[in-house]
């Protein structure tokens, strides 16, 4: 079995980042600069708001965030959303969610210019995707890709299964796994809560991808020896056997499914720090326009 | 066997929108219109411009037809399709496809304001069909998932198995079928030419929606006794039994599978007829303002 350690895969995208940003600001260009808004005191949200700005600061580009209380009005969000869509100096920027109940998010989400849209959320991004157009790719989809891509999987012809269909993860990269690149071209199966025969569905996977939220869901007796698992799920559970009092999960059993698997992605540190790592990615091809050009 | 008349079906929508049309014309409001722009003389295109102007005629909605030389520069096609966008009597307009080779095709496409895109091929449309937003879905897949909920299959459950992953049929099918929607809500596995083990596949299929571009390309053996079958392929074969010495035919070798199907839609009068009045749908729906509200 090898690990697919989404942590160096992470690390070394970072250290080509940094060198292509130095590459690109040679003389006096300004970096690439990634914003965010940030709405409320969510804790999660606050903490992957500054790993954002951690990550801008690591790679070279600057980062700004835009904080507002929770009780910001829909429109003042929206001239804020219009604001960053017109700044010349910000290529691109993210809304970070959940906002509050009395704000429409497909509202704002619609709001931010496509060509700013470095989350992939838009729905024009989202299409351009689903038809093979460049476009920003959401962070964990395109994570997941770039992890496929750097452990050298060959997936041309193998049948993929993938277990979620949300818009953030299961239903992107299914369209991705199937599109005809490398990786992708597998012949793909997408599994959800209304699947029956899931077992004997999962069992004729040769990349298996999990993102169905429930907590070490996959078992041994799912999967086929030899199988390729990439697991998005994260979960903290209590445990005994740390300092802390917990850890970290994923949807998989990792102990009993990494010894039939020939790769898989660990938890913690196989998809999670991919994420950040995609919206760096979308924030340079913003500032070198390689998307809308 | 049942069969899926899309004939039959076809018509049935085309009565019920033809009694909306007078009931939301009542009083002195304009009917819907629907607008095509047809650029030179390829005799496929001026067949269907025309059945489209026909069927809008059954219906009781105004209909136009700009008409230009394969000659025409894209800026002269832009501004065409800007006006278009612009003209408040016309409710949706498509542009026939394909176009001459000096034309960007999907810089026409992504220049039709997504308001008034009833083909449903501009990328924001795609990308709401994608997340589960109200769109215009294009023709052919809106077809098919009407002619399943006209025949009244379940399909909650189901393994549905898509054979093609084009942009117009297979990739839009295979999502809309995966929805959590009814009909929607099957596993689907999407197969195309990098696919191995097709046969074992497509036997699993309780759903099989076949748009692979073969001439009688799926047989008996490749199906399971009770499948539903949708063929969106078309052929134009020769034939000594019929007057004018050829004969269309779809996907699936018709006489063979039909006897293994629980329900089997024909070639022709199946898939076909049911596209324009696709078009009649989106169009009524761009007049009522449904979509984008």
């Amino acid at each position: 079995m090898k690990l697919i350690d989404g942590k160096k895969i992470a690390e070394q995208i970072k250290t080509e980042i940094a060198l292509k940003v130095k590459e690109l600001t040679a003389g006096d260009k300004r970096p690439p600069h990634l914003a965010a808004i940030l709405v409320g005191n969510d804790p999660a949200s606050e903490t992957y708001v500054a790993s954002k700005a951690r990550a801008c600061k690591e790679v070279g580009f600057d980062s700004s965030t835009y904080k507002f209380e929770s009780d910001i009005s829909e429109p003042e969000l929206l001239r804020t959303v219009e604001f960053l869509n017109n700044d010349p100096e910000i290529d691109g920027f993210i809304v970070q969610l959940p906002l509050p109940d009395h704000i429409d998010e497909q509202k704002i989400i619609q709001a931010v210019n496509p060509h700013k849209d470095v989350d992939g959320f838009h729905p024009e991004n989202v299409g351009r995707m689903t038809i093979g157009l460049p476009a920003y790719i959401s962070a964990t989809p395109n994570g997941i890709m770039e992890m496929l891509r750097r452990a050298k999987i060959n997936t041309t012809g193998k049948h993929c299964v993938v277990l979620g269909r949300s818009n953030i993860v299961g239903r992107p990269v299914s369209i991705l796994m199937s599109a005809a690149t490398e990786p992708g071209n597998t012949t793909v199966t997408v599994c959800h809560s209304k699947t029956s025969g899931l077992k004997e569905i999962t069992k004729q996977a040769d990349i298996l991808i999990v993102a169905i939220g429930k907590q070490e869901f996959v078992n041994a007796e799912m999967v086929k020896d030899g199988v390729v698992v990439i697991d998005v799920g994260i979960h903290r559970i209590e445990s005994s056997r740390t300092k802390s009092g917990f850890k970290l999960v994923g949807d998989v059993k990792f102990d009993e499914v990494s010894e039939k698997a020939s790769y898989i992605s660990p938890v913690p540190g196989g998809v999670g720090p991919m994420t950040i790592v995609s919206l760096l990615q979308n924030t340079l091809k913003a500032y070198q326009n390689l998307i809308y050009s």
